[in-house]
């Protein structure tokens, strides 16, 4: 089963993919993933089984997308996660590593990535992503997938430059364990996602939703980028070093998870090999053009930038 | 005026400080601040007006407080954001560094924080909140302060040994200009602050979100903090680096602001004579106890310390 979010005049709702190239639009109070799956389970269910039969049809082409999920109560992202990473880190976490986007970072399918000129390099990062369905906290990694409504796509986008203005090299106060409530400093960096990570249009999600049922194996998935049709990055998430029930079961140690909650799983990395090059050297900034991340069986995620 | 958000039997409402240590409960469908804020402006003043009349009554002593904002769009703090800290700062912006908290970090006052003890050193940050009333982008910084619906208190929990542990030193992957669309690696340092500063509990936020009305300078309030009574912090917000108005300003260039939006102005810093040492050296992961933020003018946000 497939499910997004899309704008029609006046008014956001949730459809259901039909057959003949057609979406089922749901009733008006369900505007998105979220709050068809906040609904109790038996009324979720005759939903999404009379949405087909009854609900006004509208053709796939020409849609206007939302993201599938609209104000999820947080965007949690693993950073660095690819099997392609560890070579090029001298040290790091043993776990996974997560920050958060912002819902107002978020953008649909086919919505401008809109970047001004001093937001410097801006590079795309392809990404299957997690929609929770199920909340919980010291969820145990074998019961992790249960807590999975569904997957989409994501493209975390990301501002290296920013992200180089953002970090501070400083002198932590710690405490000092020869002077008692003494503190000595400690040389150290820090750096703060915030702007780099979670600017306005830096998180387009969607366009679907497909239902965890349809996706036996979250980690034989092809995943690719694509540039003006050129692809970049052709890498599979069998490449994700923390598997989905390893970051679900991790993250919901620290942090509650909730219904309608996104993770993105991390980026693709490997080149391909017509690429000419790394996604990190993708500057979108510099080259304008449309992005396009797709996941077998779940989507393509396409998106324009814009200058603003 | 000050609003806040109260946990009853199977509810959470919404209440309004009124004389006579009591509160005015509003009407059911108002759960906090943000249901306040977001309903159209000619229905929002006669709700303020009438609650004191026609609501139900409470004594404000033996309340079960909430967030005061339940569920915010996001969580925005700026780090490293006082005077004192640029003697600390090797390197660091020009501008405000920015991070995000998860709403499913926050609690109210007088909830517990909860710790394990492998979460190794945390401490708090005590700090002046904004919630912002009206949304906004590009917010020109003489227009800022039209924005702020109001004030609370905000004690950013912070773990500095998980910043430790999901902090990396790596090669980061940058576009190599002697070669075409080539690459080199550039040293680089990275932290993520989902775990260290986005964990459960990690946000005490309230009790009381006071109308900016009600607090013509955000720069002259007396901030402290306080363990089991003993003043480590005796802070005030005229040592903030970059002002109120400054910070919606650049943020708001960068992440559209939202009704209800809360910001974290940043760590007040400054040791009392009684304190005895920094507020970084406070562990309350050793210590347990109760931690008081007490901002003039807006409320005191105690919490107690438990291991889980």
């Amino acid at each position: 089963m497939r499910l997004a979010s899309i704008r029609l005049p006046g008014r956001t709702v949730a459809v259901l993919d039909v057959p003949g190239a057609e979406v089922a639009v749901l009733p008006d109070r369900f505007a998105d993933v979220e709050s068809v799956l906040r609904a109790p389970e038996h009324e979720r269910r005759a939903l999404l089984q009379d949405a087909p039969k009854r609900g006004e049809r509208l053709p796939r082409a020409g849609l206007s997308w939302a993201p599938p999920v609209l104000r999820p109560g947080k965007i949690l992202c693993v950073a660095l996660n690819n099997s392609a990473n560890p070579e090029r880190i001298i040290s790091g976490p043993a776990t996974p590593a997560l920050f958060l986007k912002p819902s107002s970072s978020l953008v649909g399918h086919g919505q401008a990535i809109r970047l001004r000129t001093d937001d410097g390099r801006v590079h795309p990062e392809p990404e299957l992503a997690v929609v929770i369905g199920k909340a919980g906290t010291d969820i145990a990694e074998d019961a992790a997938l249960s807590h999975v409504f569904g997957y989409t796509v994501l493209n975390d986008i990301t501002a290296p430059d920013l992200r180089g203005v953002d970090t501070f090299h400083y002198r932590a106060v710690h405490p000092d364990p020869d002077h008692g409530n003494g503190t000595r400093y400690v040389d150290s960096w820090v750096s703060y996602p915030g702007r780099y990570k979670g600017a306005d249009t830096f998180a387009p999600l969607g366009p679907w939703v497909v239902t965890a049922d349809e996706i036996p194996d979250p980690h034989a998935l092809r995943i690719t980028c694509a540039h003006n049709g050129r692809v970049i990055t052709d890498d599979t998430t069998a490449n994700l070093r923390f598997s989905v029930a390893e970051v679900i079961s991790f993250a919901s140690r620290y942090l509650t998870l909730e219904p309608g909650d996104v993770i993105g799983m991390g980026t693709a990395l490997r080149p391909s090999p017509e690429g000419r090059g790394a996604v990190q050297n993708l500057d979108l900034n510099r080259l304008g053009g449309t992005v396009t991340v797709t996941v077998d069986r779940i989507g393509e995620l396409s998106n324009p930038v814009e200058h603003r």
